[in-house]
């Protein structure tokens, strides 16, 4: 949550010049974004008013042979209508560029603010915009390999060793109660997609009811479309403040996103461990990340234990928390 | 460089209708303020079009009681035609509000961008903006004791102690050898005015050679004006890469400021000194900070050396980067 980069006025006049968006008026780093600087960024626009847009540099963590694929589906949704952001691409067709040998690319901004509280008419709302995009990207052609599957957590907790159980005594024995099942009964047969992989609330933008922007598809890849709705199911659903389960708000999700997409017998009867799995994953990297950032980082570290509960939620109330009606 | 307080879109939302700006449409958390957590607002607009607003959270450092000198000032100084965001009060007429016990100010978005490297024309024309709020200060009535003048400076020194010396071995002899004579000869007869005492290029906002936002007066107070000045050339006549002297932004900031309000032979005659505690109030405070910092912590230090060989500069050079000639 930091600017990494230092971009001087003059740099960045240069770097704007080099898009069809009239001449640089502002641009302020914002505090958006774990492992890439963000900017935003005002210019006289090409046409008769000003325009925005978020540039982002990518720091780390990213693959720069990942970034086509990233840039190319935000472009592939936007043109299809989804809330999506398109990249501005520069006067010879460029969708990122380099700067101080950092890629960069100028975004779309959009409307709108994250939402803490959902409603259940906001969650039904995410429900509809996630499967839009499952839809919207049928016939995107670019795929990306999942980084983070069962094998992959297993290798990340494998990293984190004993000293997982600094963390919480009761960790370890959580995540070797459940992680071999996800390993072998994980249901590769159903739907795939590309899937947006991090839907979390800060990664929407919401006015109202309405969803105006879905944002940092930056952990986006093809992989089973029902587990997406999982991690979203797992990331909405539950209280910020104490963790407790909000059916409401988990049932308007899954009706949400069947007014659009309709999930078959067996995406629904898998529901309870794809957010099993869900959960799980972020366990994985919440952990390795607790143990390698140090104490007094101002990065604030976010409690593995989170999603462990979550995870024991999903694996004790079976199908209940994915019946459309609230209960 | 950081937000330091999480406002929810909700929060925020009922925050920004307590004012006549419109419906509440973006707020992203800006990288600026070392003592306040800042957003930029974008709202749907009182008339027909969109608007755009700094909200700051005074966090620390900012004694509260201070808050109406400093709103009060940018709304005299904004009304009087200088360069500075206005506050925008709310719908009872308050400057400031209070959010979760945190004092809150909705403050006018500048358009324009922080130099890095300065041109003279852009030096001379912050020379002539920094002598435009003296002027324009002369009928604000309220006033504020500058906290940091060389008594001050005195008594963070003695608060660093001998850990000064851990910071570089010469500094503890730099220091001594020139507080106490600029405690002892501080012009304290020279004409006074509301100063800005902190008008590094990351507060001054440009659009080629025009100065369009002067801001943060956080540090703002009653004190001599041609130390202003002599704050300004400091901050803003070195090379930022190597601390080399760059003669000629000297002479324009001093050219510039006298376009607009002419210095008398006394104010030309204690530059020098000025300059030399200008620069110790810097070494001042970044040996405390550097003292205090943790060495791990994000914030960036600033290296309390850098001003320690300003002032040797100023100390060594005399008159002649205060001739707005350049030499």
């Amino acid at each position: 949550m930091a600017v990494y980069t230092h971009l001087g006025a003059e740099q960045l006049a240069a770097l704007i010049h080099e898009y069809d968006v009239g001449h640089l008026v502002s641009a302020k780093g914002i505090a958006e974004g774990v492992s890439n600087s963000n900017w935003l960024i005002e210019t006289t626009g090409s046409g008769s008013g000003g325009e925005r847009f978020i540039l982002t540099m990518y720091e780390r963590r990213i693959d720069l042979a990942d970034l086509p694929f990233f840039l190319g589906l935000l472009d592939h949704l936007s043109a299809k209508g989804s809330p999506v952001p398109r990249t501005i691409h520069d006067r010879v067709g460029n969708a990122s560029r380099l700067v101080d040998g950092k890629a960069v690319a100028l975004i779309e901004f959009l409307p709108g603010m994250s939402i803490d509280h959902p409603t259940a008419a906001q969650a039904q709302a995410v429900g509809r915009a996630l499967a839009g995009i499952h839809l919207a990207s049928a016939d995107f052609a670019a795929t990306r390999k999942n980084d983070l599957r069962p094998n992959d957590w297993q290798q990340i907790f494998d990293q984190c060793g004993a000293r997982l159980g600094d963390i919480d005594p009761a960790l370890p024995d959580i995540v070797m109660n459940c992680l071999p099942r996800l390993i072998s009964e994980w249901p590769e047969h159903l739907p795939r997609a590309t899937i947006h992989a991090d839907l979390f609330p800060d990664n929407v933008l919401m006015l109202g009811d309405e969803v105006t922007g879905l944002i940092d598809f930056y952990f986006a890849c093809t992989d089973i479309a029902a587990y997406d709705l999982a991690v979203t199911h797992a990331a909405w659903s539950f209280r910020t403040v104490d963790g407790v389960y909000r059916p409401e708000i988990g049932a308007a999700l899954i009706a949400g996103y069947q007014e659009v997409r309709n999930l078959s017998e067996n995406e629904k009867l898998a529901l309870p461990l794809l957010a099993q799995g869900a959960a799980m994953r972020f366990v994985a990297t919440r952990a390795f990340d607790w143990i390698n950032t140090p104490d007094d980082a101002l990065v604030k570290r976010k409690d593995p234990m989170d999603f462990a509960r979550r995870m024991n939620f999903y694996a004790e109330a079976g199908q209940s928390p994915f019946t459309p009606a609230a209960n």
